[in-house]
């Protein structure tokens, strides 16, 4: 995929940069290969020009409040961040003390993918959890949401949930509201991991605020870059009443962008007139159209609920190896031969079928 | 600056999101207040479509390379961050152990604006030293590079300098050579803080190898979004025997930009064909020409060398005041009443000559 | 336990402060309830009196170096802290990368006891392992030693394990061996934290660098405290060349003795003459006569292999309760009613029998 | 100081260990370098025996609680912690939020001899203020306690000042009491690093809650281990509502002894009987007598006024080598030829006349 273009699908951009890439390529790696959604693109325009208050005080920030309170209701502040891990940990540190724990599943991209971030730079233990489909209930929670006031166990303060989970599936806003009472139960806060928020509101089919603010969730990490945003995502506050010091552990964790219009303009995009859960709802369609096309094929199969944009399926290894020679994607468990498939806001139903049909092939060579 | 735009000089983005500042307004606060250079923006869109690889696998980062061996030299490496504190504590931490310390200028940025970034995220702590001019020299260095072999002192073993400087002056070769030379000897490694290191090429009119890896400078954080990106920094490492797991260090400092085509092909823009420099002369010169302009106000005194695109100047508290009702900028020192006032790429001859009269009239109007 | 002495067995300290406890009650909680043994009062004493070096030194430190030579061979340094989670946290440091995690036993002490140290004071992500009896094998620190050069993922770089191990059990030289072995073949060191080790000696009958050095083990937390020191545990390296920085390291996380001698005096009395073991077999021994008595108690199951100086076992939670109206000691499990009872180096065989005397009493009545 | 005692003056120790020291060896390098006071020494013995619960819950801690509500007022709280290192960082990170800042003088411990603990275990940014002999006053605070509210800056959260200073100095109540109306007035807290407290109350004569607890004191450092104690220092929380999370922070940060009866109980000894000022009271006499003698010494200037038990001087580089190689000291700064003298608690008349006399002789020799 990262060869030279196609000389005729990949014209020269007039502004002098050369396009080294071929634009008609696309896999089914990660939702993060793709790129900008055109109406993402003409915001930044629309949003240069001219000098704006740096860090913040622009009125595309300022305007993104509004944004941000018609979707999660009238308490909730938006902190525009870089990128994931950092919203996630600007969050995390919000809601703790120094002697904080986190309860979170074992799954959880806090976890598994950002490299001790977590700890070495919030200084928080994580207490991961074993789960069967990626989320949280309160019994899993109760496995290490032990030993409040004893002085040798990092306390546990914050529950963190994935919405929709690294494994593609997808709490309902019951199952929200379940872990959100237990953990306020145990005095602890919640933090959703909304990455793929978008997915989540998509699959659902309900306002984000049912599964959000109104389940009890304290903070969101609410996603852009996979759905469609050059970079940013945003650390969305619902109950002001839980963080501390938000504006400096933003700053301090390096998550504070000086041309933030820049940042909270692809928000008011994404957000402003639906697009969000249109390219989200596009998303879990292909997947669900790809679902559909490999339930069809003798030796693969499905491993998980397709709730969101993943395709979880196991497949012989000598088969995985030949396909992806021919379309990038990765393998999610090398011991298992199972792999996961995304879509993005970008893939096409003739993505999917040629995907599809690929698969059937190596799947026909190889028996 | 912050209000609704004037009907007529902000048309609609024809992508629906609504344009709500006046691109015709700019100021003298901060090079961070410009937006995008257009020759950046067209290369976002040449960067978009398709699917390239996240984290860096994609054939812009993979350019990149070059472009920065070609300003740097063979042994460059270079790593995209998001923005100048985060390369500043990935390279920090490269260079250090975890008992290091860092002697800086008491005018650093890392030691003035990053609030406590390198002290908390880096665990490293800083030594700064109060400068004349915001320049180390050999000796003011030695004033805090004592202590090696001393467990109880955190080990000096990074002298950070800045160029040009917060205080708008700049480094010559030679003078950066003796910090490196020095710096060395004591077993220390250089790293330059190069948030406006384009200003400095331009003011000194040599190849940027000579006063970075020629002089011996180990690591470089190379600015981008003060001269015209959308944001972006990189952390330029000039002799990699010198620092250790940069890749794990940016994840983990939260600085690894999954989309990270979009930040890479930035900076080719910036860079590939001298726009970096033009732009940067373009800045040096605007301020050149507010230092004349002023410097014929009676009451008027510039304080510092202009070396850069930063004017640094005394006048009447109320006189201030009064301007900053008219533009944007910020007091550097209220008690001295200094002002700066800094220039863009954007800047132009009208907005200096206009900045300019009503200093001249509000000083006319204070006497 | 607290409460008030038993006017005849504690007579006035000749000193001016009053004894306020009744030495002659002793309880299976934890060998950290024991006081200190008398020839290590003792040598405080003989260490006493003029001036030494302060911080390490002064001559007793000096000759704790021969002393731990000795022991673990030519190799070994010696470096006293104040406690375990000190020592602990200070070899955890000396071993890794600030990008490192360490992969230990979900029982270790690191990871259930230390109020998160490892995770915000060293910077590390714990890697915990779900163990059968406490101990690693190689196959089980596969479990979660993968991902090596994966950005994503904080880097395996230490196995840390437990002799004896927080349930009680004790790894043979051959088991240490194979997973030092294993942990070497990956790239990664050996931590072993021996807050128990001198129960693991007097267990294996066997020269202690049998199942530490000559096994592969490269840094050892040497433990004092747990067997009859009034506090103090050593870092002792014995590969030098897997450290970085312990100097540095042990002062900055605030375990550097300023009075080091009296630290290393009560090493040296309880490693000279073996003194250590012979408090261990002793605990040991009492440990075993426990096991035994509790046996032949119905109702009363001892649930793990007493290899060192603690006793698990499960019995009725209301006898539980009763008990430790009598007797001091800790629930290890409450919804398994499983408690462990610890002998210590001053444990008689008068306080087993009445204890198991107890116990069988307990049970009577409750039956 | 560290060779082989004589035989005459170090008999052996009765308990195996030999003593490897001369006990009639003392110097003027530091407090620390003395031994055990014979009354703590005894307090051990007292409080061992038999089982104390362990990490605080022993009878010589509570009642410890009780001397130093005794000394500090009805709300003091007190935290027996390892070492000053460690006591002061517990209390600075019990003060402040993960931004906070720190403003000390640029003499003071937790800025020079900390290797860094503060900011790389506290994560706290300090903000050193030059002093012309190591007391802040309001208008050097001023220096650095500015940028509230401000996201780039570290926010100055604690003043932290020493008594008695670095230097030897020591602050009036008044003093004391208008560091903290200023500190209060800025919305920050007040640690006091006392490491020698003793010192400082025995110089002023009155009261030590005068200033402390009345003057506005909100934490303190209480030394021991500089006053006779084998180990011991103690965070003495004199305003709660100031502080969080200390139990979590203690442990977290290495400073939670197992057997705490024996740190709590040298506190007893040194505090209930007036031992602490007893001793302090003939260190700063011994100090006072030694000032006396040199200042008849023509070529040696006393540079600092005499206010603990520290006396500090300059002499010709030639003399300072040849005393040293008859007295341990040390050189304080080696450029200004200025040399640090400690008296401690043992310090004796003949010690003093002793190396006065050397003094004079090596001043004799020179001229």
């Amino acid at each position: 995929m990262t060869g030279r273009p196609d000389p005729e699908s990949a014209p020269q951009s007039p502004a002098g940069v050369q396009r080294r890439h071929d634009p008609a390529v696309r896999g089914f790696a990660s939702d993060n290969y793709a790129g900008v959604h055109p109406e993402v693109l003409a915001a930044l325009a629309a949003a240069n020009g001219g000098h704006q208050v740096a860090y913040g005080e622009d009125v595309y920030t300022e305007h993104l409040q509004e944004v941000f309170r018609g979707l999660f209701g009238p308490a909730a502040e938006a902190y525009p961040a870089f990128n994931g891990t950092g919203a996630n940990n600007v969050a995390l540190q919000a809601l703790t003390e120094r002697w904080g724990s986190v309860v979170c599943p074992a799954t959880a991209h806090i976890n598994t993918d950002e490299c001790g971030a977590p700890e070495r730079i919030s200084g928080l233990k994580l207490l991961p959890v074993p789960t069967p489909d990626g989320k949280l209930t309160p019994e899993l929670i109760d496995r290490e949401a032990f030993g409040f006031d004893d002085e040798h166990r990092a306390q546990p303060q914050v529950v963190s949930i994935t919405q929709t989970t690294e494994l593609g599936t997808c709490y309902t806003p019951e199952e929200v509201k379940a872990v959100c009472d237990h953990a306020h139960d145990l005095g602890m806060a919640v933090h959703m991991d909304g990455a793929r928020i978008a997915n989540a509101a998509a699959t659902l089919g309900v306002e984000p605020s049912r599964f959000t603010t109104e389940a009890g969730v304290d903070v969101l990490t609410f996603g852009g870059t996979k759905n469609g945003l050059l970079m940013g995502e945003c650390v969305v506050v619902l109950d002001p009443s839980r963080v501390r010091g938000i504006p400096y552990l933003r700053k301090q964790s390096m998550q504070l962008a000086s041309k933030m219009r820049f940042v909270s303009v692809q928000f008011e995009a994404l957000l402003a007139d639906g697009l969000w859960l249109r390219s989200a709802t596009r998303a879990n369609a292909m997947a669900k159209r790809l679902e559909s096309a490999v339930r069809a094929v003798d030796g693969v199969t499905v491993t998980r609920p397709v709730q969101s944009n993943a395709v979880f399926a196991t497949l012989p290894g000598e088969v995985i190896e030949r396909l992806q020679k021919r379309f990038r994607f990765y393998t999610w468990d090398e011991a298992a031969h199972e792999v996961r498939w995304m879509c993005a806001f970008d893939t096409t139903e003739g993505d999917v079928d040629a995907f599809a049909t690929a698969i059937a092939e190596e799947m026909h060579n190889y028996s």
